[in-house]
């Protein structure tokens, strides 16, 4: 179905009048046979009824959902998105690689390339290996890590998200879920907290030490790395004989074309990548230094759909139209329009609000939310002006988002104050 | 590039002259970039020289390297490829819903309709989560069982393949790797090995027991389910209260358009899905019964990819396409007619071979071949007369597979044949 951008009006009056009855209608079906009606980070279960749970079409920087109504996506599908959706160069080097072939017998000259461009990319990075999400990624660093030390231990920071499998999420088990026996934790930007863990799981049992690029924790406020922080935990790891891991799979490609700790003269021994790395394709990447090869060539580690030939020949125009397109400073910009104009609101509107991490990768929060009441009403009225936003999530900006798509997004914020204020006035 | 069938010569003698200038240099290339030059089930390291390592395009049953040498495929990329590639109700389901939205800010109406198409056709499902490779959804199968009971071991048969993660592959960690200690395993086939690993785990502390459609491990001759065994190991399930999943990534929908153990009125809890429910397009499926649905609901599971709405338009055209197309009775007819073909040029070249598992997921052994010696030079040589086999692991056949493509499986398996009495008369 396609749906004219006209034929959704933008003002809040007659986007109430417009019929909810499709997204209703197929929550009613997803209830019977999907749990819970929906699952993971795309569920709409706890946000605000005004957002949809199911979506029709998506084009640069805008969404519709199954009704029809339009929204300037400013989650850009939790971080895939990175050009654009439907992206002329990206689409049209994976329709001329799907007309060839997709899953094949074997891995097209497509992998080689998205190898080559990535080691060229990334300083840290010698070799490449290739899964489907960033679970895959992050797994796969640990692999090598563990392989090349002959070490199980991992260290790694509280409340950091590194994909949904046990040894980093304990409630992948649900009810016999509990945290991995080999996983130890320290506090972001807090050198000696990760000497505390390390100390816990004992120096010549950890195989790996993993970082993000920033503190980019759910339900946090952000924070930018320590310079100190950083080049102290690559000592440490250079100490004990541990990887370094850095997980870009939220941040890779939207700080640096390369490794986000370039800038600091820091270099990871392995990295994990995946969500913007295609435009959306499905694909994710392990990065690692010569050191690790030998380690790495021992694990058996494989997927169905690992070597898919179009999410690499889309990878590999995403990359290249990531410099081409100046994107990252294309991003930059427009987040720094965002982050301007909700401080001006946030001012106006009399709101004390916290925005942290890279206008690129922004967060929002509220004084005194430690509930998020204040963000669940933000982001829901915002829902209902036409901007996808998150309560507890940071947002993605790309850079497909031009000036009329953030302020069309600063549109819905303003309305989103005044609920805001008001459901501070009644509490 | 386009390769005319023409332009590639069947009689090997021509074949032989082919350059091979594009896989060598393709391999040193990824040599440099990718560890090992290649990794897991795709990697031709360990076979003939006369495989290609890099394919360029793929139609019906049949691939091109990038050579543009021609190859009957045998193998549907090991399982994924089954209505034969680029079919064309999945590819224009496929490019309908690509033209709307793919990767998008959340699921689409696909995601539903794949749900109730999975839930209508399999008999215990009374709902579906999706993932992108099969390992997703065994694990998914396990989070299932684990959240539900509230236990943590699993019972699983020695030498299955399960995915690549550490519960059920030792090599997932390198020379770090070990078996699982909570992953306890029997013998297929075999009921009272089950009891003792059962015995072994705790029966009060079992959350699931794995089973597989058919004993279909790599380098062994495959086995049919005994039916006593299969209604065994219910009854074991029904009396300590664990799960019984069923891991249908390898042959499910190529036996049976439900779950592959309905016809013998023996229905698992939970069951994991993935190759060929979308006919090459990336996306995994596991399904259970009401009993776990509350369980799952608290296990927290996602990635990026796992809503792509492209391979769920794709594997409700696939699902549909196999009962409409009458698939599994035309791969069983390609089956019988290779199967035949085969034990007729074995019998007239004089050579032992054991043909075992269903016709359509046929396995290959030779007597007297513990070092598979023989297996790979008789494979050698079908790669070098145009087919696409494994010396060590299934085949799978497709609905696309015609007399014609059989046929010419059959020429290239006449020439390995008379290689392998040449290796035998030689050893």
């Amino acid at each position: 179905m396609t749906v004219s951008r006209d034929s959704v009006s933008r003002d809040s009056v007659s986007r109430d009048s417009v019929s909810r009855d499709r997204d209703t209608s197929l929550r009613e079906r997803a209830g019977k046979v999907i749990p819970g009606g929906m699952y993971g980070h795309l569920s709409a279960r706890r946000l605000s009824p005004n957002y949809p749970q199911f979506y029709a079409r998506v084009q640069g920087a805008r969404a519709w959902d199954v009704d029809g109504r339009e929204f300037v996506d400013m989650m850009c599908s939790f971080g895939p998105m990175i050009l654009g959706y439907q992206h002329e160069k990206v689409e049209q080097a994976a329709a001329a690689q799907r007309a060839q072939g997709d899953t094949q017998p074997g891995p097209g000259e497509a992998m080689v390339e998205l190898a080559e461009i990535l080691t060229g990319r990334v300083d840290h990075a010698d070799w490449a290996m290739f899964g489907k999400n960033g679970s895959d990624a992050t797994r796969l660093c640990l692999s090598a890590a563990r392989a090349a030390t002959g070490r199980r231990h991992v260290v790694a920071s509280e409340h950091s998200y590194h994909g949904w499998l046990g040894w980093s999420n304990r409630f992948a088990d649900g009810q016999a879920g509990r945290p991995d026996p080999e996983t130890f934790r320290y506090t972001y930007n807090d050198l000696d907290s990760v000497r505390g863990a390390v100390e816990q799981a004992d120096p010549a049992k950890v195989a790996a030490i993993f970082v993000s690029p920033f503190r980019h924790d759910a339900g946090h406020d952000q924070e930018l790395v320590d310079h100190e922080f950083a080049k102290g935990v690559r000592a440490l790891c250079d100490e004990i004989g541990a990887a370094l891991v850095m997980d870009e799979v939220r941040a890779g490609f939207r700080l640096h074309h390369g490794s986000s700790w370039e800038p600091l003269g820091v270099k990871p021994d392995l990295s994990a990548w995946s969500k913007a790395i295609a435009n959306g394709y499905p694909i994710a990447a392990a990065l690692g230094t010569d050191r690790f090869r030998e380690g790495v060539e021992q694990v058996f580690a494989t997927g169905s759909f690992w070597y898919q030939a179009v999410p690499m020949a889309a990878a590999v125009a995403t990359i290249r139209a990531l410099k081409d397109e100046n994107a990252i400073a294309r991003m930059e910009a427009a987040g720094t329009r965002l982050r301007e104009g909700i401080a001006r609101q946030a001012e106006q509107h009399g709101v004390e609000v916290s925005q942290t991490g890279p206008v690129q990768i922004p967060n929002l929060s509220f004084a005194g939310d430690a509930d998020f009441k204040k963000a669940m009403a933000f982001c829901g009225e915002a829902a209902a002006h036409g901007a996808i936003l998150h309560p507890r999530h940071n947002w993605f900006l790309s850079s497909a988002h031009t000036d009329a798509d953030i302020d069309r997004a600063l549109e819905a914020t303003d309305a989103a104050f005044r609920a805001v204020r008001s459901e501070s006035g009644s509490s």
